[in-house]
């Protein structure tokens, strides 16, 4: 392919808070050519998501950061186009982690082939992706909500949080859904039919969520931290269970103590007087559960009980821009950089 | 018994911070008669515990608060000496729920008898009681300790840290214990076999306990808070757990929030990125377990692998004064009142 060049983002140096264009640079790089038992990956699907952020920053987490001038990494869905390895062919769709770039060699490890047939081939990023697998277990796992239990979840209308609470719904739970404005607390009630939906832009934000959830709040799925957490602890039940997958609130600036009683020390104490269980997880760590998952999820969606909404922005080098959107809540469900 | 009075000891008032002596009254009361289907009680032992501070409380909690003017409560060993009951004979020995009294009526519920030939019956209120198996079940139930790894524990000297630690190493982890003052550190590290202890009141504390630990904290049985927590806070590992048994640091007054980084962002950072678990319980919810305790730690005694001190406090009347002292760490070993 002598015409065609590489596109790639890379990470050129490290966002202090909100992450600016600056900190990506796009470069043109020739297409990498397969040794042996290698594949030529075309990217078609590129993921977005929330915990990009963490891999932005040099401190220590559960996965190392990604380098200065390195390619940005994500969740992909690419077509074969060229192989020298016995397991696949030109043409096959197949679930990768090859970043922010059009091109990626490959080894063939950790990759999945995936079925144009079963479902459109962007839901292995989102719904039947890793998504998809935090909100089933985490909810499922640690949060175990049993019938008639309340489940509440924020950013309700996002890749994770319409799964919960739809998932939550499934097991005979309440699911309450919070998200930011008119138009996406409408999909969260009409469309993904939860109980009730509550815009955490509203002055009155605590009362509603309180008036909403009148039996307490028995598992919150926290995902993103901040005034929506200072909201939903003071109604959490004793034996209330609280999956930790995000802090999407937290992650551009580490807020300063506010003046009153030490926050940490009210949290410990109702952890005590409560009983209450705070765990945090990544999906990884459940990785034997994926077949379950997709076996169940599959089918939820087959029956129409599990919705999803995808939201695909048209170009890679538009991928800078709508991350930053996405950290500011202005996606509008499962973000997808159609490459 | 006509020249027989009952002596009680009554909530006087509720204390605001430490409790003085003023918060309890001292009683003479008539010895009650046992109706049809009871018993009379002649109290021998009482236990006195951390958490009778939260009973004082007029503050919605896992359980009630006693009333002002009724008795303290608080779990007793006592002997029968009227029955009107027919499962229990004068001179049975029971454990009981009878609070700061000399005598005591029971319809028989939540009794449990002891026999004196099986190990000192002051046991059934630390070591083989309560404490015992709110360590128990805390570290097996919820810390889940494994071979190599590290558990630390805080008042290593007490009912509930002592029996913490020395099961940590039945279980073939490394047991760091945090005590006050050289007397105690030598009792945990020598007669107890810690493998490391550190005073608190060292100025190089947290330091220290970093030293201790070369390999991180895999659990923290949390039962003090305060300055101990955050000397642990940072050396937790990725999959940590942290039971949360009690807060005695925290009992007697609402640390205010200090000036820069918010203390609890901070932490729900780290139970994030380490995938921490934190887990408020009471042994009561474990309570299907305690036959196994029972017969578990009764052997570890038996084979000298559990050890356990008790700090016997001779006279009711000293019970307010005891407690105190409890309170801000001055018995040394199980505190129990010798009625």
């Amino acid at each position: 392919m002598p015409d065609v060049q590489n596109q790639q983002i890379l990470l050129a140096s490290r966002p202090t808070g909100m992450p600016t264009p600056e900190n990506f640079r796009i470069v043109q790089t020739p297409v990498p050519e397969p040794a042996d038992g290698q594949l030529l990956l075309e990217i078609l699907y590129l993921s977005l998501d929330p915990y990009m952020r963490g891999r932005m920053d040099d401190a220590k987490s559960y996965a190392r950061p990604v380098e200065i001038g390195a390619v940005m990494e994500g969740g992909t869905v690419a077509r074969v186009i060229r192989s020298r390895h016995s397991e696949y062919a030109p043409g096959d769709i197949v679930l990768s982690h090859s970043g922010w770039q059009r091109y990626a060699l490959s080894d063939g490890e950790n990759l999945r082939k995936l079925d144009p047939a079963l479902a459109p081939i962007s839901t292995a990023l989102g719904v039947l992706g890793m998504p998809g697998f935090t909100a089933w277990a985490g909810l499922l796992q640690i949060g175990q909500p049993k019938p008639g239990e309340t489940v509440v979840v924020a950013a309700a209308s996002g890749a994770v949080g319409s799964a919960v609470g739809q998932i939550a719904r499934i097991q005979g739970a309440r699911a309450v859904g919070i998200a930011g404005g008119p138009e996406k607390c409408a999909f969260v009630r009409d469309e993904l039919g939860f109980d009730a939906v509550i815009d955490h832009r509203a002055p009155d934000f605590a009362q509603q969520l309180a008036d909403a959830c009148p039996k307490g709040i028995d598992v919150y799925f926290e995902n993103v931290g901040g005034q929506v957490w200072d909201a939903v602890f003071p109604l959490l039940n004793d034996f209330a269970r609280i999956p930790v997958c995000g802090l999407i609130s937290q992650y551009n600036a580490l807020p300063q103590a506010e003046p009153g009683p030490d926050k940490l020390a009210l949290l410990m104490r109702d952890v005590l007087k409560k009983s209450l269980t705070i765990r945090g997880f990544i999906q990884r760590e459940f990785a034997a559960l994926r077949p379950s998952f997709l076996r169940e999820a599959g089918q939820w969606i087959e029956e129409g009980r599990l919705r999803y909404r995808e939201d695909i922005v048209d170009g890679l080098e538009r991928a800078p821009a709508a991350f930053i959107d996405l950290l500011q809540g202005r996606n509008f469900g499962k973000l997808v950089i159609k490459v």
